[in-house]
């Protein structure tokens, strides 16, 4: 559980039920929540979470993507007793906004296909896309408000809360691949280390601590679930820096180096960098000298280079750190053994590095 | 106060000054609020809002636009003898909605200035700007919901309704452009209808209503407070309509017939369309004929044959309508003479065809 980073087939297995699961639980919510948006919006949000093809047939298909943060927060509320449908408005309204940054992002990068298909903005225009997206986002805050409690505006706070730091991992994305590697206006190991704090942990923490908040938990339990999930969030995203540079294009969809491509600034490219090796130094000569074009021999250089500097290595211990910490909180937690289980296995899952 | 449209001279003067205290009781709030985003989305933000130049620089100036939205939910908060401060946090989210909706359009809209400046995207590019207007959208539900109370929920469920319902109204805008004038496809004075309710009616509904529950009242205050707020919206939609095609370039920065340039189905055209007259029909041949477009004799036909089959003068009935059930409301609670005093001249201000 605590070793190298990948998880075993059992515990991947596992956490592929639970999310299969989470999603057979809030669909019925986010469809009941879509179905709210005005009627071409509705239309366009289902066409997004693959319900309906582009002419609005039913596709007979789940909602593609995994579920995860539904998954968070319906363990976070069962860990505190309470039965798993209580968190159903935070499981849809963190689903919801995940929806919504998915589709706002695909416009600001300019990505054409997502989950096999072409993106909203590809198939309906920007506008309607930015509409569709803004949409989400407001269905979001509407669920969780519902209540008029004042749990539910605790809720609403932390969501809100959750957006806010995820918009400020997402500005990391944009401004930082405009930056240079090294020198006065670029980005360090810090920075990258808070954006990758805010782009992935913020809503995976928000998840489990809206899962423990629906569930009645008090705020320490709200906030041990947040970092729970905040830990499982930054490991997540530094086993993704690492599929990102070294990910099978088989399986990730993407060319090899495809982080470096794009001029992203991730984790195992900047502790390289920072490592004062001969390696790190040849790398930035490389990275300084290219302009952001490699040739395939030039991206294959700077890939060993990373690695020989121990970049790569750094990011999987990073992860590790990150996945023990989360993993040392679930064990000192009283919970029933079932739910504990499912958690392991989920923070295993997905900080893995085959997903 | 019932006549024509048409503010008098001390209507407009004092509703000018109502907004403008207004605007200095919300703008603390509005700069706490925009200081919790990100720095680079807070840069923008305040570029937006007039307060910073393209450098981040201070303008001296205060925040450009009317502050409508915060009057009204100060005055429904006075109206029920609290004082005005306790609706801050809604004046402040009301606005901050509506400055979200409006870079979000200006993107949609592909319109490159606002207030004598470029527009937000056209300044910083599209993926910031589009960024920007998540991050004052995420502000404004986060402003309410911080006290924790059911009230605070209440008030986010309010605002998230709200939203829903302007997006509604963007649809329209944006489906209608491409709708023929008649036939199949085409939008009816129904769906204008529908559509001007939400696009204007429901944040100024909001905002009122808001600024009612927040001094404490209940479900009926709550309810009549979002009526008034509705129906001065309706009718600021009809009086915007006739400016949109009659106002002079000189007030309104746009040229003489814009919104029928840009496509747009407002009041006076369908109305016209609708009206079974001669010069309705006249003019539906000259709209099948143009294709949207048009030379400047046309135009000019065009806005005649509107005026000669009745679409202004229905426009302003409406208008006229509206303002006046808005008005029979207000006067028929009990409020302090001075909120009622401001809260007819602020209706007659905004409905008025001169503003």
């Amino acid at each position: 559980m605590t070793g190298a980073v990948g998880a075993t087939a059992g515990a991947r297995d596992l956490a592929v039920s639970v999310c299969r699961r989470a999603h057979a639980r809030v669909e019925p919510a986010l469809r009941a929540a879509v179905d709210r948006l005005p009627r071409h919006l509705a239309r366009m949000s289902g066409y997004h979470l693959g319900w309906w093809g582009p002419e609005g047939e039913p596709t007979g298909r789940a909602t593609p993507g995994k579920a995860v943060r539904p998954a968070l927060a319906y363990l976070a509320a069962e860990a505190l007793g309470a039965p798993a449908e209580r968190a159903t408005p935070g499981a849809a309204a963190v689903e919801l906004v995940h929806n919504f940054a998915l589709v706002h992002d695909d416009i600001m990068d300019g990505d054409s296909t997502r989950r096999g298909r072409p993106t909203l903005w590809q198939r309906y225009g920007t506008a309607a896309a930015l509409l569709t997206g803004d949409g989400l986002h407001a269905l979001a805050a509407d669920t969780l408000a519902a209540p008029r409690t004042p749990r539910a505006a605790w809720a609403v706070s932390l969501l809100t809360r959750a957006m806010l730091a995820t918009l400020r991992g997402q500005e990391y994305d944009h401004s930082s691949a405009r930056a240079p590697w090294r020198g006065p206006g670029s980005v360090t190991l810090a920075d990258y280390r808070r954006a990758a704090a805010a782009k992935t942990g913020a809503l995976l923490a928000g998840a489990a601590a809206i899962g423990a908040l629906l569930a009645g938990g008090g705020p320490r339990d709200v906030a041990r679930f947040a970092l729970f999930g905040h830990r499982i969030g930054v490991a997540f995203q530094c086993a993704d820096d690492i599929i990102g540079l070294w990910g099978e294009p088989a399986r990730t969809g993407k060319p090899v180096g495809s982080d470096l491509l794009a001029g992203r600034k991730t984790l195992p490219v900047l502790a390289a960098l920072a490592s004062g090796t001969d390696a790190g130094e040849r790398l930035h000569t490389l990275l300084a000298g290219s302009e952001g074009r490699f040739g395939e021999a030039e991206l294959r250089t700077a890939l060993e280079l990373t690695e020989a500097a121990g970049g790569r290595a750094g990011a999987e211990a990073e992860a590790r750190r990150q996945r023990e910490g989360a993993v040392e909180m679930v064990a000192a937690l009283p919970m029933p053994v079932r739910v504990r289980t499912e958690l392991l296995a989920l923070a295993d899952h997905l900080t893995a590095r085959e997903r």
